[in-house]
């Protein structure tokens, strides 16, 4: 009980620092310039576009290997999930844009190179919630 | 209207005929004997195995067809209302039996000569309700 007290007030610390980050970055539709909205829609797209590609893969993969009928629902269920998670992650809100694509860079989604004419503000938010997620501090 | 209520009545007409003759043959369990029950349940089991054999040589079919993303989540659904209808369709109560029995016929799911074995009156019901669904008099 103790040992599961710490770990849970651990857990506890770590979110409200996170979302502490998050809270101290508010970001609305008024502080995106206009290029930096173009270069969001930009990278938000490819993004989407690489989950896609990767679901895609994966079913195709999975469908041919489908040999009976509880496989055949087992990928009904993956496929259930998959759409939630894409439907889920890409919310193109400036509020939580830079929430997404730090979520899309670690998911293998995002080139962090796409956000580079991101204005310094916004590209340290996305850097220190990247080492934040590592469990390493920002470097730079 | 007037006509629409015409159609209405004979609709409903229709379906009372249909419930009251499914109604004259209650079957609950102690109406079946053992030789009934095991082939009923061969034929219950053959019907499945049908059934399942179908979607996936559909599913194996609209898989390999797929080619941008939303055919993807097209299929999805596909599987979902194959999965809930197949989960709908075998309901082995011996009080919805010869209805299964019957829809399954239909569905060119089940062989009625592997329910052969039944008695007379179980065979005439079926007889009966797939003539009914197929809009003509029962023969013999």
């Amino acid at each position: 009980m103790g040992g599961a007290g710490v770990e849970a007030g651990e857990v506890r610390e770590n979110l409200m620092e996170f979302t502490g980050n998050l809270r101290r970055y508010p970001m609305n539709d008024s502080s995106w310039s206009a290029s930096e909205k173009k270069l969001a829609r930009h990278a938000f797209d490819k993004a989407l576009e690489a989950a896609l590609a990767k679901t895609m893969a994966e079913f195709k993969s999975k469908a041919s290997a489908v040999t009976v009928p509880s496989q055949m629902w087992e990928l009904e269920a993956y496929l259930r999930e998959q759409r939630r998670d894409i439907d889920r992650t890409f919310d193109y809100r400036y509020s939580q844009l830079l929430y997404v694509f730090t979520h899309l860079i670690r998911a293998g989604c995002l080139d962090e190179k796409l956000l580079a004419g991101l204005s310094q503000d916004k590209r340290d938010v996305i850097r220190r919630d990247l080492a934040f997620a590592a469990g390493r501090p920002a470097s730079g």
